[in-house]
């Protein structure tokens, strides 16, 4: 396994997760576009399956295992949507899926797993930490741990959606893409070098856990310790060892937003544009609908990346 | 104008609204399938321009009128949806839209129908019946008035909904619509009955206001006064006089769902597929998911109508 990543690993990506990934939506909103005076075209993988882009890496990493890593079953760390993201890719590729959640996860998200057919084993976020936990099992299980975003097939994977946004939109002047990891930045930021090279790839993240534009900024990896955002796919500590490098080398710029900004957008996409989005799916668009840059008259993407959000509790947001 | 609706008048509605009204997606949600044992095709009209089916048939018209009309103006009673979208239709056409609503209207509704650019005229529900204060101010201004469903041109309109979809999804045993007016639902039948002859059409209203389905079993129009129920835009007094022929003629089937069974159907919607679904819009959708009718092995469209709801109304509902 090689530790680049090609805009030709990720053609082979789409073209292995075609008919398994949904292709979802680009859709368009002249609500926005008034707005800002920009041209907008919003790429919906709260609508891919299981609510996120995750499924995409998912299914792009366990598709190339060999057979008798695939025999033996996979393993993954993850209190969100990497979790299901591997159990859907596992059931549907006959994987059996291993996932090492915290014990205070939501119960809602601890059943979605195993609704898609996962074994969960909880722990004590106090006590372990949840990678060192996940590699002794997978070492004594045999299990091939399945890394959330730092892994050349799951960065291939994510950058798929900007492939297809692409595709659809045709040349754009700026893509918007929410970081985290960076496996959905990084992926994204490759394929519109490839496909668009005077597109300017924009990273977006949460004030509060900015470590990925520290790092952009001063070209030295920063780290944070469970930032406190409502961003919760956006939570991550650091870049990856392969994510930190593509970033630099083909993001044009990060920007980060507030909570408050971010509550007020996703609310926004809730009430205009019809589409349930959690506040990690709404960054890149906060970026743009709380007037982060100087968008008017430009083709712009943005990457609505996830749904996954508990209703009862985005509703006690609402009427705070 | 004949009081006729043809499957031609559907075709020729269709080449008009193109590239004005969206083209909306076709979504399917593996949950629902494997929930249902269906294969479903949900059609997504809350992503549809001003969030409703409604801008098809009120474009439809509007785009019709003689110039003369045209250029004095057309006038429209509504609460809801049939006011932004003739709004909508009036500014994109260079019609002058004139709206009377209740004084009580949400005030939200209100600012979005000022907002597309019509001048709105409150009345005081209590003390005036908002079809005679229509009719009236329309004769002494010389405005046209545009009907919210009972009207060729209306009907013609909302039917290519159902039109998009089965050229989308292919052959269907049954076709789930919304029923208030039954615009909508006589559109969706006529070209159902033209496209897919063995299509079985179903209609589905609140049980709160079940003059539709009454009038549907017993053929002769039953009229309901102001239903309590929380699908607004099926409030609706009757079917009209073009819409219940339409409707004996077309539609296999009437279904009802009470209000509990709405708000968890149109949760079901945000949380599971990530859409944001009105009430009403939620109606047909609710028929499959509350089981109402025998749907395992079948393959089913779905019409999802609409999305503008207050999101403090339903954040209240969701925590009740």
């Amino acid at each position: 396994m090689s530790a680049e990543v090609s805009f030709e690993d990720l053609v082979a990506a789409h073209a292995r997760i075609a008919g398994h990934a949904r292709r979802t939506p680009v859709l368009a909103s002249s609500t926005v576009d008034s707005l800002t005076g920009a041209r907008v075209f919003f790429k919906c993988e709260n609508l891919q399956r299981m609510g996120a882009f995750k499924f995409r890496g998912a299914y792009n990493a366990l598709a190339q295992l060999p057979v008798e890593q695939k025999r033996r079953g996979v393993i993954a760390y993850s209190s969100g949507n990497h979790a299901q993201a591997v159990a859907l890719a596992g059931r549907m590729l006959g994987v059996r899926a291993t996932i090492v959640m915290p014990a205070d996860a939501p119960p809602v998200k601890l059943a979605a797993t195993r609704g898609y057919g996962a074994e969960v084993i909880t722990y004590d976020p106090q006590r372990e930490s949840r990678e060192t936990l996940a590699r002794r099992i997978g070492e004594e299980r045999g299990l091939t741990v399945i890394p959330p975003y730092d892994h050349p097939h799951i960065i291939a994977g994510q950058g798929t959606a900007a492939k297809e946004l692409i595709e659809d939109a045709g040349a754009l002047d700026v893509l918007l893409v929410p970081c985290g990891g960076g496996g959905l930045l990084s992926g994204c930021a490759l394929a519109a070098h490839r496909m668009l090279p005077d597109c300017r790839v924009i990273g977006v993240e949460p004030a509060a856990g900015d470590d990925a534009t520290r790092s952009f900024r001063t070209r030295t990896l920063h780290t944070v310790h469970n930032p406190d955002t409502i961003a919760d796919g956006a939570r991550t500590s650091s870049l990856g060892k392969l994510t930190f490098p593509l970033v630099l080398r083909y993001v044009s710029d990060m920007l980060t937003v507030t909570d408050e900004e971010l509550l007020r957008s996703m609310f926004f996409v809730w009430e205009r544009m019809k589409l349930v989005v959690e506040p990690t799916g709404a960054l890149a668009a906060c970026a743009l609908l709380e007037n982060k840059f100087e968008a008017a008259g430009l083709r712009i993407g943005v990457v609505l990346s996830g749904g996954n959000v508990d209703l009862d509790w985005a509703a006690r947001q609402r009427l705070r």
